[in-house]
Formats: C-alpha cells, sequence, structure tokens
C-alpha cells in the first residue's frame, strides 16, 4: 500500500490553490491542497499500526505551528513543477526529520522545500507563461496548523485520508 | 461552511467502486468511496469545536462493528442513485442516530439506508441499462470498521477530511 502524510491548510488557501489547480495541476481531483510531509512511501499493510503509532509520538512532540504561504514559484529547471512558497519553519523541519527515521526511514530524493502545489506536468512553455502571470500575486497567508494526516492510495491514483494526528497532543 | 459525516469502507471496496464510479458517478474524484453517516449540512466555523466534542462523545460510545456490503441496487424511482447495498446494523443506525441530535441535529430528508454510491445523475436509460448489468454482480465484503470522518467542502466541491474519530476510543 502507498502512503503519504500532508498538511492540508485553511479553506481559504485550499480555494486559491484549487481555482489554479483546476487549470494547471494534473493531480487536481485526485487530493485535495496540500503541504507534503512525506512524499509517497510504500509499506506494508501490517506495518500500518507501528506507522501510526509512531505518527502519533511524532504528533505528541511538536506543538501547533503558524504556517505562512507566499508567493508563487517554481522548481525549475529541476522539474516544472509551480507553487506556492511556504516558510521554513522549525515545526515543520522536525516533522519532516523525524518522518524519515525509525520505522519511517526513507531516502530523500530532495532537500525538503516546503511548498503547496498549485501546477505540475507543464510543458515548457506554458511552465513559463502560467509562472510569469502569477508570480507577481500575491499568496501570503498565516495560519494555525494544529494537525497532519496520514492518507492512502486507490489503486486509480485517489488519496483518502487514514488517520488525523493532533499536535501537542497524546492521541 | 458545509460539512459532511463518512465511512471509508476498506481499500479493496474502495477499489471496487472507483473502478465502476468512474464511469457513473458523476461525483467521481470530488470525494473517495464512502458510506454517508450524516448528509451534507451547514455550519458555522465557530461551531466546529463544538461538533468534533460531540462526534468524539458519539465515537467513545459505538464499539468497532462489521460492515457488510452487497449486491448492487438503486434509489429508483425515487432518483436514478445506483449504489452497493450495505447490511443496516445497530452500530450504523446508532451513529446515524447520534449524529443528528444535540449540536447535530438537522432534519433527515430520507429514512436511514446505509449504502455506497457508486453512479448517479444518470439518464433513465443509463440508469436502467446499469443496473441491469450490475446487479447480478456480487460485491460481498465484510470489513472491520473502526473509524469515521468529518470533512468539509470546498468551493469547487471537493472535500477535504477534517479529523478522524476513532469508535470505542475516547480520543
Amino acid at each position: 500500500m502507498k502512503y503519504g502524510i500532508v498538511i492540508f491548510p485553511s479553506k481559504t488557501l485550499q480555494d486559491k490553490a484549487n481555482s489554479l489547480r483546476k487549470r494547471y495541476d494534473s493531480h487536481y481531483g485526485l487530493i485535495p491542497p496540500h503541504v507534503t510531509l512525506k512524499y509517497p512511501f510504500e509499506a506494508d499493510e501490517h506495518t500500518t499500526e507501528a506507522i501510526v503509532q509512531e505518527l502519533r509520538h511524532i504528533a505528541s512532540e511538536v506543538q501547533p505551528f503558524t504556517l505562512t504561504s507566499g508567493n508563487v514559484s517554481s522548481f525549475y529547471p529541476t522539474n516544472n513543477v509551480i507553487y506556492f512558497k511556504i516558510a521554513q519553519s522549525e515545526a515543520l523541519a522536525t516533522l519532516n526529520n523525524k518522518m524519515h527515521d525509525g520505522v519511517l526511514a526513507t531516502e530523500k530524493e530532495y532537500a525538503f522545500v516546503p511548498h503547496l502545489t498549485i501546477g505540475q506536468n507543464l510543458s515548457d512553455a506554458e511552465h513559463a507563461d502560467v509562472l510569469g502571470r502569477l508570480k507577481m500575486l500575491d499568496y501570503h497567508y498565516e495560519q494555525v496548523i494544529d494537525r497532519f494526516h496520514l492518507l492512502y492510495q486507490l489503486e486509480d491514483g485517489f488519496w483518502t485520508v487514514y488517520e488525523t494526528f493532533h499536535l501537542g497532543k497524546d492521541c
């Protein structure tokens, strides 16, 4: 089974993101707008309980924090992903680190750059055009994040939430 | 904000459902396959915490239970919704009742018939054709349900999970 771990930001920011994802993100519809904490990873269904226990432990150790979104940027030339910048923070870095350790140990393909994807799988020309138009706009929002979610992927690519974890709480 | 309360059945059953929803369900993509416990209802964002507290209380009072899916049926002539039958059970009825009381009190438009929708907004001809072909097939699965989810709807119709509630547990 393929799992992923994400933060869903405020409805306001999700609505802003989806108004753009609708046009530019080939994954629009597969998953709501999100900030990825740990990229999709394979795990045996029998290890789900161990993963859940570990995530409960991680959640209990990190207090709710303020997440700040900023303007539009891109991972070009690594890839043509366009995203809302999310300010790096100690809480995000700690969550990401702990989610790549112990029972959750997997290789990190890239350094952790917090972001909320709004466009992907664009041609070079589309990418340049969309980025050029959006990078003037301001998507600065601040919001308290008090939870994250463990998701699993269905055969047709859609993601279903398995569980919510509350920051700063034991359960 | 519009909220809804659902059970996500096993990945196996969700995959079976989505292979059909892809063709027959106009809401495919807006939400993973689910069994509705409480239909979408409006609530002020300031009452979210009271709703969450009430759902925690309800979850703690109902033990995990076995959910049994069956063959394909339809709500025709009330509407052209085609679904996997879900066997009525004391746990489902109790959850549904408690979710229409107290802070969660809303009118029930229909009697509670547990089901997992696989087709909707079909023309009469399509509905008759699809139902005729699917109702011979067997979708009998049994699975333990130990959780339900509170969701909210984004402006473009997509549903995001707000929180998971564990049956038989205080948190």
